[in-house]
């Protein structure tokens, strides 16, 4: 299909798809003429997945490395977990002090000597942005957290397709990039479902029929 | 203190604390003179506050919010986890269909008519990214998310400190907002310890000792 007919099928406008090509973002389509291009079912998911990656706030030069994982997936899943964390884990702006991140790495199972370390500046990034507002996790409350981070993990690598190397890199760069809000947005749900099951009663009941 | 003493103590720049404090961020000193005031230790943990939510992402007006909330506390919990979603949950780009999100909502326990629209709107928002990307959680991944966020909302709520409203209302609203970043950086931590372990040996092995 001609670029305008991509546009139309993927609501995406042509300014819009010209500016991902030359960002390399999009892969040229196959030359028809010299002023012409030709663009298939592939430009099509690639565009989605750009779109998905972009509103999901992840950066232009991120996105290039996510795609770029996708064209040319390293050798086996645990070098595409790399990819991914590292296009969305932020670079910490100065040094950090990895002790504590150390520790909670050790508590999930890890072994200091296999832990990537831009993962453990990212971990102790977050420890200290709550240090640094006075904030304190209770232990219980981090407990649950370290605990529930290896449950998730766990289902998530058991989920990643075998049969398919392709599905298998979509799954992981994909899964874990995108899923970040669905799972911020599912315990903000529960918070409020718990806190009003607590709470219940306590503060401005509703009317109860008699 | 003088601004130039709390600009000191807490290592934020003088014409930092004054975009702070135009931006009601920050409440005003006590006026000492027609030109300078006086600042307390309540101005430096806010400062902390600030830096800190700022440092995570939330906006100048959303930080706004947060701060209004820690000054004059809504009646309870309830009312408190609502300013602080509010403060963090992105506002929807367009309508969304919410029948996925609320199903969600109610695996989480929750009930329809005790759903905050805008959480609700927030969630079926993480699920649209997803589709638009044609990318499927699978359904035993989905459920250990369900669970994991009950299993985490249990303990964050449990935790809320019963002795002191202003503890309550610090724990709450930073603690909603601060520890996201927390959360998604032990996952990505468990992500590769449990990748490891499931793949240990399959690919480029380290050499062992003899």
């Amino acid at each position: 299909m001609r670029i305008s007919e991509l546009a139309a099928v993927s609501e995406v406008p042509v300014a819009t798809i010209k500016y991902y090509l030359r960002e390399q973002l999009l892969p040229e389509g196959e030359r028809t003429s010299a002023t012409q291009a030709s663009y298939g079912d592939a430009h099509v998911s690639r565009l989605r997945v750009i779109r998905a990656l972009l509103t999901a706030g992840v950066t232009i030069a991120e996105t290039r490395n996510v795609v770029a994982a996708l064209d040319s997936p390293p050798a086996g899943p645990y070098d595409l977990l790399g990819v991914a964390h590292t296009a969305v884990t932020p670079r910490p702006s100065g040094p950090v002090d990895t002790t504590r991140a150390l520790e909670l790495y050790e508590r999930l199972g890890g072994i200091e000597a296999q832990c990537d370390p831009r993962l453990l500046a990212g971990l102790a990034g977050a420890l200290d942005t709550l240090e640094r507002a006075g904030f304190t996790v209770p232990p219980a409350v981090l407990d649950r957290y370290v605990d529930a981070a290896r449950s998730i993990a766990e289902a998530e690598i058991d989920g990643i397709p075998a049969d398919s190397p392709e599905l298998a890199v979509q799954y992981i760069v994909l899964g874990t990039v995108l899923t970040e809000p669905l799972i911020l947005a599912l315990r903000r749900a529960a918070q409020q479902v718990v806190s009003s099951e607590r709470f219940a009663g306590t503060e401005d009941p509703a009317p109860q029929p008699s």
